[in-house]
């Protein structure tokens, strides 16, 4: 025999590290808002403080903790810093964090049921909750025929729906996928044409938007006839609540119609914009919700739950589960043959699953559903706020809505002025924003949605812009 | 304007929470050992004490803090317990445990180089570390050709080299999927046919294995020809370093030159096994390695890398990057135009992904690479050790060979012995071991590498079946 094993932190010595770290992040926390929001680095910095071969001998923890400081920090862009309008927010919180850790800590793996009851039994009563909080379709709670499942993020549900829509299309049609076709806007996420492309798709039709950026109905309606005019198969249509160049809502119930009159799958993309439905004065942006055959949103955009955490809903998860079921003797198992449970490895691609649920768990009962309520509320009166500033100066036009907390605008002195002004305010360090192109003109996004972002950083962003301008 | 949102934890409240927790984790780990290590609880349990809707309001820490003990701990299958030797393990390590923690409180999504510097280069960095301390062909550090990257589980990489193989032969071939066949041996693991069945693949051949469990490769070469004879087209093999059902290893160097000889994809799985050439004396079972388009092992399995965290290489990051790259204008970006950093978002389906790469990082330094050796090495000497009492003991015989640390045996007694002795042990609740089945005779798979498992449990195990035997 040889010895036990190398030699493992103490709980003593576990205890006394961990309490530092809780530390450093609360003090993190603390000091994030006067850090750089965007990482000043060279490529290859980073990675040039680093050994080029793993150490051979054991570490002490102080190096590593000391290497937080001196090499990590420096190559992070601050997420969590009040100034972040970048992108969607992935914002946090200290209830998600402290959920993480137990989590890691248990260091579960719920692939099955029985590998851990509580991490499917808690996913799953979760879910069932956020269609009572979002006001979603009964039937997709599980109790009914429906289903709730959280995967990495909004790209693996909608590859999901994809490949289900696939499958079920290839079965009904016999054709292959080279022939079929998926429609979605042209201001849709590129999650769907990188899903198409990744189950092997054959066409993508971007269809046309109306001055709000939603997808003109009409215009799908006529690109579906022309497709099977061409003998092709349509199969599947994306549409966003929310957009994510500009927030743009598509007209759910004018699509799922016509999705349901040519036996299209429809998709719901609602990856930044579902979690302001735990708010009732958003709901009418998700009219016709009942007639999509699939869902995602991500409460780790606007929900303090952090990355990763996305949900995926079904109106029906048998076809879900009809696709994805392998089941090797390895995997055989009790309370799987006897159908009482459910295994969440037939509802993704992966087998193994960590215990994310915790945390969603964690968040919705440490804020409860009117603590979240007020800081949709809250980051979407900061971006009227901020949309009412940029509409009083001649400087600056809005170009697009702002249904929740996303505010695009441009200089009106064109399009070399909002280049320059978007470079100029992430040049301060101060603030970092996103800059983009709509129907080939550059603009400006400002998402408000950082956990801790108030009135006087949205003012301060104003002012910055205000004077570079 | 609104109220400034929800209430937080103050910075103290954070602090005095996470040491509870860190507590709460150093006690669950010393109090592991003597927990049932299959949760004893009937479906629906656990759901069962859960309430029917979100609360509405807030809930004190403590009443979480609580229902941890009272509702999530009778619900866990407890990985952790170093009794635990069913499937392969997951273990964990303190180090990955902190680490996890850190990359929770960042709060960073690391989708483009940008997004956190560090995150990408320190990835980047620890995969090329892992180049050399496996052992792994130097083409596939990124500083060459190629190039490694974290998905969240094997079944992800997998289904992504299959995606890359499918892309790369359509284009050559110009035929559908559904004519394209994926070759891999019966005691592959089910995500190479999920994986085939998600990316559309029309044809799957499980191609027989011999007596050590290994692909036949004669038998690989006569089905690629028949088919190719039948006018389909062979894409993808798919070869295991340590099958999922016996640890068997295929012939990697004769189905690499197979696979060569018909342009075929060559996908490696050592998803478990992959830790263990860390020490030289197992590399023999990768030979060839240098044929290989694609490989995955997952840390997170075998080298105290808690899940999720699995590494995927590629031999040549092109095709790979060809087909995932998307790029609409919110996500164009200074540095990743430059063609000077990586973009990880381009070598996965999902787009957004954690600060993963940390607690590999972490762990690898606090370990050192001699003491993840000492590990592996302890687990493959208790596996001998626990084959040598099963070889000595006329009532059991071994099933096939154990070249890591999973034994695989059987009771001489009879189908019915095994399935009843299988289910003893595991009615205990001191052990939790796996039953399976090979050329449809039960087994039992006995996979020894929790962390903390030594001699004394395996001889332990030893006792409790052979009295229950």
């Amino acid at each position: 025999m040889s010895s036990d094993g190398p030699d493992h932190m103490s709980s003593q010595d576990f205890r006394r590290h961990g309490y530092a770290l809780i530390d450093w992040i609360a003090n993190y926390w603390e000091g994030v808002e006067s850090m750089p929001v965007l990482a000043d680095v060279a490529p290859g910095e980073i990675r040039s403080r680093l050994p080029n071969f793993a150490p051979e001998a054991p570490e002490p923890f102080e190096s590593i903790l000391s290497d937080l400081d001196k090499i990590v920090l420096p190559g992070i862009t601050h997420w969590q810093n009040p100034n972040w309008f970048a992108y969607f927010p992935a914002n946090s919180s200290p209830p998600s964090v402290l959920a993480e850790l137990v989590s890691a800590g248990l260091g579960v793996q719920g692939m099955l049921w029985s590998t851990s009851p509580a991490v499917t039994e808690i996913e799953t009563q979760v879910m069932d909750w956020l269609v009572d909080l979002l006001d979603l379709p009964q039937p997709w709670k599980t109790t009914s025929e429906g289903g709730g499942v959280l995967q990495m993020s909004a790209s693996d549900s909608t590859h999901t729906a994809l490949v289900v829509a696939r499958h079920k299309a290839s079965a009904v049609n016999n054709v292959d996928a080279s022939s079929m076709v998926v429609y979605t806007s042209s201001q849709a996420h590129s999650s769907i044409e990188k899903g198409a492309r990744i189950a092997g798709y054959g066409h993508i039709r971007l269809i046309e938007v109306d001055a709000n950026q939603a997808m003109v109905s009409s215009a799908l309606d006529a690109a579906i006839r022309k497709d099977l005019d061409s003998g092709l198969t349509p199969v599947f249509v994306g549409a966003a609540v929310g957009t994510t160049g500009t927030t743009g809502v598509d007209p759910i119930r004018e699509i799922g119609i016509i999705a349901a009159t040519h036996n299209l799958w429809l998709h719901v993309d609602a990856a930044y914009a579902g979690s302001a439905m735990i708010c009732a004065e958003f709901r009418h942006h998700q009219d016709g919700l009942e007639l999509a055959h699939s869902y995602t949103f991500n409460p780790h955009k606007w929900m303090m739950v952090n990355f990763d955490c996305s949900a995926f809903f079904v109106s029906d998860r048998k076809p879900l589960i009809d696709c994805l079921s392998i089941l090797p003797p390895y995997l055989k198992d009790e309370a799987s043959e006897s159908g009482a449970v459910i295994d969440y490895r037939d509802w993704h691609v992966p087998l193994g699953r960590r215990f994310r649920a915790l945390k969603l768990w964690w968040v919705l009962r440490s804020y409860g559903a009117e603590g979240i309520r007020e800081m949709i509320r809250h980051h979407v009166s900061l971006a009227d706020y901020f949309a009412s500033l940029i509409i009083k100066d001649s400087r600056f036009e809005l170009v697009a809505p702002h249904p929740f907390a996303l505010v695009c605008f441009r200089c009106t002195a064109g399009r070399e002025a909002t280049q320059a002004l978007t470079a100029a305010v992430n040049a301060t360090g101060n603030f970092y924003w996103t800059g983009s192109t709509l129907n080939d003109e550059p603009m400006i996004r400002v998402s408000i949605g950082q956990t801790k972002t108030t009135k006087e950083h949205v003012d301060r962003l104003w002012k910055t812009l205000s004077d570079l301008a």
